[in-house]
């Protein structure tokens, strides 16, 4: 049985940096929504209809091939930077966190499908892979919903599709995302424009934190609000063209940044990679900031003996509970700027080395 | 005959990052006003007498062995980057640079001697030595002033002293100075109080690179007013006093820092080092404070395997007409930040190497 910690030296499948367009999309990922026949919704059941489909759940995935390996942690039994850590590493919400009663996460050992069980619907299964691969995305959470199916007493109505606690999820249940680095989008100050035309497309963009968080480091998570009156193949294909059309708009604008400003651009570049690797205290504010240019470095060609699964680790383990894990107890605001610093230059060295 | 390119891979002698408290004194300065009789003072003097002037330090020199190996350079022969790299140098004022016609600049190979020939004064002898050693810069200054005095015809009166072409000047038309690295007390606000006590004691505070500059990257240059009614032995005492005492509280300062805020200090000088390794356009303004926190990481040993000389160096490299010089043409001011961004790393790194 794994515990959050083993999670620590590990980078998740997600944050491999490979994929189509590893240079502008972190990653791909889809959820779905899923409640079972029998149980009432979570925000209306019981203690007793909660720890009955975790139950469920714990006899049911060892028979599904799919979850070979992976680890059903039940939040109550986990303290509260453990569950933190887990957010963290983008498998599963601050609100599944919040309250754990009840409440279950099912992780595989690669950290590319997870599933949180009794949050706002009884499932909710995510899949996450890396680069701009939402079609591959679609295919491995689909075998994985059919595995489930199979088994599992699915809340399914031809007329609605899959019922939800919430309607706007009724329907396929499905949310496609994908997490894009639009640095050159911001600097040249176009962001806004597509901002705007992605929400009129009722498309939501979100921060790289999650739902609820800002657009920082210039990432944007960017998915589709609509599950209901279309097919999951139409939503992925949608949100597909959506995403071409912003990768090639960011093409464009770092060719720009490029030939109009190439030596500015280096500068911020080379400036933000010295200060990663020399600073003692840093916020995690700055720390996103400073790693989106890096990253930029690496796309453009202006950083080299840089590899993306080191940058996308750091986002990661910059976080507080993430450094408090590595530091094996509590840490105060300002010792984990201290340590985060320490992280930072720990990893960016042994990388150079390598 | 040295042209003055040819002190570019050369560092003077006072910027060696040697001698008594090194750590906080940069440099001892000492300059003497002497002015010929049988010559108008230079604001009245006609071309003629200033060449008259010339011709006789030309025909003086050569006789005398403390001047060996000096070159006497004639202004107008110069042009105006030259002129401005030697003012870089220290060892002439922008004054001296500005208007050439009729002047002359002799110095000798390490720099540690110079002398301005017609600039306000018919000669301003000047010696630079590193580290806090007034005694032993008075002394040097004082056997060539014995030489010259031998070969020349020194205004002088008993009454008064040496004439000078100003009258604050007269009496011992000497003026000491000492450059000062006062980061601690000007981070922990106490430099206000300690140049009101200066003002007050009849002393002046200039910036690193002379009068009429403002004290920059933590720079003091500390020198007396008062040149009249007292001895060059009881000036040099007094301002020798004076040191000690603005040595003693830096270093209190300093000791307060490292105690009270040792990480955020090393963070400050960690970053600064960062940047300087890391730029790729950098202002002189930010050059010199990051060199100054740098300085003050060399000094309290979060630094190590950095030299004075170096940082002494980059203090002199960064400035526009050595950059020029440097690249052997003229420079835009955008051109010399991407050029001085150049000049820093290499000098860091190779001083890194070695």
């Amino acid at each position: 049985m794994m515990e959050p910690k083993d999670f620590l030296h590990h980078t998740g499948e997600w944050l491999k940096g490979a994929g189509p367009h590893a240079h502008i999309v972190l990653s791909s990922r889809v959820r779905l929504a899923r409640n079972l026949t029998g149980f009432p919704f979570t925000n209306r059941a019981q203690k007793q209809d909660l720890e009955a489909i975790l139950d469920l759940m714990k006899q049911v995935l060892p028979g599904i091939d799919l979850f070979k390996g992976s680890t059903l942690f039940r939040l109550q039994d986990l303290d509260t930077i453990d569950r933190q850590f887990l957010v963290e590493r983008h498998l599963m919400s601050h609100e599944h966190a919040a309250n754990p009663q009840g409440k279950g996460l099912v992780v595989s050992p690669e950290e590319a499908l997870s599933v949180m069980i009794n949050e706002e619907d009884h499932l909710r299964i995510q899949v996450m892979q890396s680069g701009f691969n939402l079609d591959g995305t679609w295919q491995a959470i689909d075998a994985i919903d059919n595995a489930l199916a199979a088994k599992l007493p699915y809340a399914f109505v031809p007329e609605w599709g899959y019922l939800t606690a919430c309607p706007t999820n009724t329907g396929t249940a499905m949310r496609g995302s994908v997490m894009l680095h639009l640095p050159a989008l911001v600097m040249t100050k176009q962001m806004d424009k597509i901002l705007s035309a992605i929400a009129k497309l009722s498309f939501a963009a979100r921060g790289f934190y999650g739902e609820g968080t800002q657009a920082t480091g210039n990432f944007y998570q960017i998915s589709n609000q609509v599950s209901l009156g279309h097919s999951e193949l139409d939503i992925i294909q949608n949100i597909n063209g959506l995403i071409r059309q912003i990768i090639e708009q960011e093409e464009q604008a770092r060719q720009a940044l490029l030939v109009q400003n190439r030596s500015a651009l280096e500068d911020k570049i080379c400036r933000a990679m010295g200060i990663l690797e020399n600073a003692r205290i840093i916020s995690s504010q700055e720390t996103i900031d400073l790693l989106s240019m890096v990253r930029l470095g690496v796309d453009v060609g202006i950083l080299s003996g840089m590899d993306y699964r080191v940058i996308n680790q750091l986002f990661i383990m910059i976080q507080p509970a993430h450094l408090q894990r590595i530091s094996g107890k509590k840490l105060t605001a300002m010792e984990r700027d201290t340590k985060r610093a320490q992280v930072i230059r720990d990893l960016l060295r042994s990388s150079r080395e390598t």
